[in-house]
């Protein structure tokens, strides 16, 4: 899906690491909503509340889920799930455009 | 207004400057749109086709519209107008938040 049709947007951004992570939030009908953000190169570690489902819609980055001990490979076009209550680190190699959706 | 009801959002960012600027586009039922995006700090020339209004939602900088001799200090609430086919520079000193209104 390129674009999400009937939703509301927030216009201030979520601003993370000092401005190397960004994010909008974007609510649906049904009240699930994901955020749409920007990852500039570099090493970040995020807490997850919900279960999140993490969609790199373009870049190159690697992914450690916690307890995992090898670093995953992941390109745009790609998803990775985190689970609730947990954390991961990514490892962005290129600018970051991603998708976040919140998994209740 | 601090968010946007009823819209599309597009899915993917449009990246511009090596990923120092970057946004999104918000379309209205009435087929207006605006963007939604991020400046990190930097210097950065921009040109118009349609009219735009500026609305920096967070963030320090100065700006020039073309023609201009002078910069001017715009800071997170406030607002410039773009003339159409114009251009303007922005001096981010710290992380911009923006909404750009296109105006046709």
């Amino acid at each position: 899906m390129s674009e999400f049709k009937e939703v509301t947007v927030t216009k201030a951004a979520s601003v993370y690491f000092d401005g190397k992570v960004t994010s909008r939030k974007v609510t649906f009908n049904d009240g699930s909503f994901k955020t749409l953000g920007i990852m500039m190169p570099g090493e970040y570690k995020f807490g997850t509340n919900e279960e999140e489902l993490m969609e790199i819609t373009a870049g190159e980055c690697e992914i450690l889920l916690a307890g995992a001990t090898e670093w995953q490979n992941i390109s745009g076009g790609q998803s990775f799930g985190v689970p609730a209550n947990s954390s991961f680190e990514v490892r962005a190699k290129t600018l970051i455009d991603y998708c976040c959706t919140y998994i209740s």
